[in-house]
């Protein structure tokens, strides 16, 4: 009806008979895979900022980059396109990776610093460039589920990577209302909103030289906050480096404001960025969406994509930009 | 970007500084305003079915529907709607009901009687009908919250209804799918479906002789469950007798499936049904939705629409299918 793909990946279950996956509480530090020492408790890394000298695989990293224990895709094979009657269906070829994003397990990026947050981000920009060199794969999410609540299982500080062979929905009803406005005015809708925002002001949360974060006008959740760099641009792995630079402080700041003012929220974070292959890069503009997971009243916008939303973005807005911090710095 | 509507609803929010609006923990049954006796405690009921002689709003029902005290939406007023530079807004004019199912606290779709599910059909009905009158009104949402993870915040038996101005994402989608399908082979693509996955078995639930329970194909959670009448028709509410009548006795008993294999899941239930005005009779096909919220892993699919589902259809099926219960009778 709608064109959705879901992944069916039974292989993350482990137990077979077993359906309650609960997962709310979170693997502690004391037997933390992902802590420094337990590099045998991994898949070997694909990728890492190491102090010089030491080995793969061993302690003495800031950052590294793992395949996920139990992916939802496997990177082996042909994508075997077929039709099921009037299904269509392809084998789950892809590839999931987790960052490890710091060597202490406490870390988060708000309590990181600006400089280790941009490291982190040049991981995602080193793995994307990587991976996109598969034909398979049309589109990499990037994303980090931070908290239980918001779906993390494991408590060290990491984010993760998809590279799939399909776009996913959310992209691409984004492309389609900015490849509408497009033609329509030959601007970018970002662009546009950018503009109307830093004039209006009212949903302006912070903005810098080369980043701002706004409340989105009709935002699906409290304190729902897109942070989109001023330039336009349509791949997350193309920005220059000062976007970066920008982007982490920014990321740090908003996180900090959220946890001053909404109790250390848990959150989900995604990157917006263009699929490889379509020629896009004229109407989409990058961007990161962050939101914090205050209620539990998702039932039944889980599933309907139906928003009801009891805090305006005004509101968010102030509360946010008034939160007493730390100046970021680098 | 997608043409999403939100609804901001700052009333819902009692308590304006306090934006942590966790509802993990239900209303028990000493305070429950929606037990009998306690009419009072809600507004005063816009339709009720009444053993002979009982008073409006006094103790005698078996079924009351009265508006949301907190309503997502006003009904009074004019929705003015205006541009707000590139966005577009209009008042938040609707209608929200509550349906009270039954008078016992304890009570659910699943342990009540066919019968009883089905005067809550007929109750669906009857506010449907009457709503639809209201030219402001495009749609009509009913759905159902069960217990605390599904977003419900009273345990006693009930359902909900939301008159909108706008059609819903989630349908608009639908439509815009069924309606290709029926461009491309003048053919209702749910029909089709049925007729599918009739033939092919293993991902028919249970089937009766008007109502068909499956697990789609592409599911986006484990055990999502989709009831459809066989018959062709587009609106919920014009639906012959035989159909709530099989309809009832499928709920019965897909809860009763779901119950036994699944330790009494929390669930959504949500009626997919046409628009108003659209000439949509062709090529919709009304159903009803079933999602039991079994994992806490929805950080991510929230807000994205990228699902990825541990449990396939078919093994869904077969637990659902293979689970020992009563037979259910009218």
């Amino acid at each position: 009806m709608t064109g959705r793909w879901v992944i069916i990946s039974t292989r993350r279950r482990k137990r077979p008979n077993d359906f309650r996956i609960e997962r709310s509480t979170l693997v502690s530090g004391s037997y933390c895979p992902f802590c420094p020492g337990r590099e045998d408790l991994t898949p070997p890394e694909v990728l890492a900022f190491r102090q010089g000298g030491t080995a793969p695989n061993t302690p003495g990293w800031d950052l590294r980059v793992i395949p996920n224990k139990f992916p939802a895709l496997q990177v082996e094979g042909t994508l075997d396109r077929e039709g099921e009657g009037m299904f269509d269906r392809m084998n789950g070829i892809g590839a999931h990776e987790v960052v490890i994003e710091h060597p202490e397990h406490g870390k988060t990026l708000a309590t990181m610093t600006a400089g280790e947050i941009e490291r982190i981000l040049w991981a995602f920009r080193e793995r994307v460039v990587d991976l996109k060199k598969d034909r398979r794969f049309r589109y990499i999410l990037i994303f980090k589920n931070h908290g239980a609540a918001a779906g993390a299982s494991l408590e060290h500080p990491h984010s993760q990577l998809i590279a799939l062979p399909i776009v996913p929905d959310f992209v691409r009803e984004e492309l389609d209302g900015a490849r509408l406005h497009y033609e329509a005015k030959e601007r970018c809708v970002f662009c546009d909103i950018l503009r109307q925002e830093i004039a209006a002001e009212r949903r302006v949360i912070q903005e810098d030289a080369d980043i701002v974060a706004i409340s989105p006008y009709a935002p699906r959740f409290p304190f729902e906050t897109w942070i989109l760099p001023r330039r336009h641009g349509a791949h997350f792995e193309d920005a220059p480096r000062a976007e970066y630079e920008g982007l982490a402080r920014m990321v740090k700041s908003v996180l900090a404001r959220m946890n001053r003012t909404l109790e250390h929220p848990a959150y989900n974070m995604i990157v917006h960025s263009a699929p490889f292959s379509d020629d896009v890069t004229d109407f989409y503009h990058w961007h990161i969406e962050l939101m914090p997971k205050l209620s539990r009243t998702a039932g039944f916008e889980w599933g309907t994509g139906f928003y009801i939303n009891p805090t305006s973005p005004e509101e968010a807005t102030e509360v946010l930009r008034n939160a007493r911090i730390e100046t970021v710095r680098g």
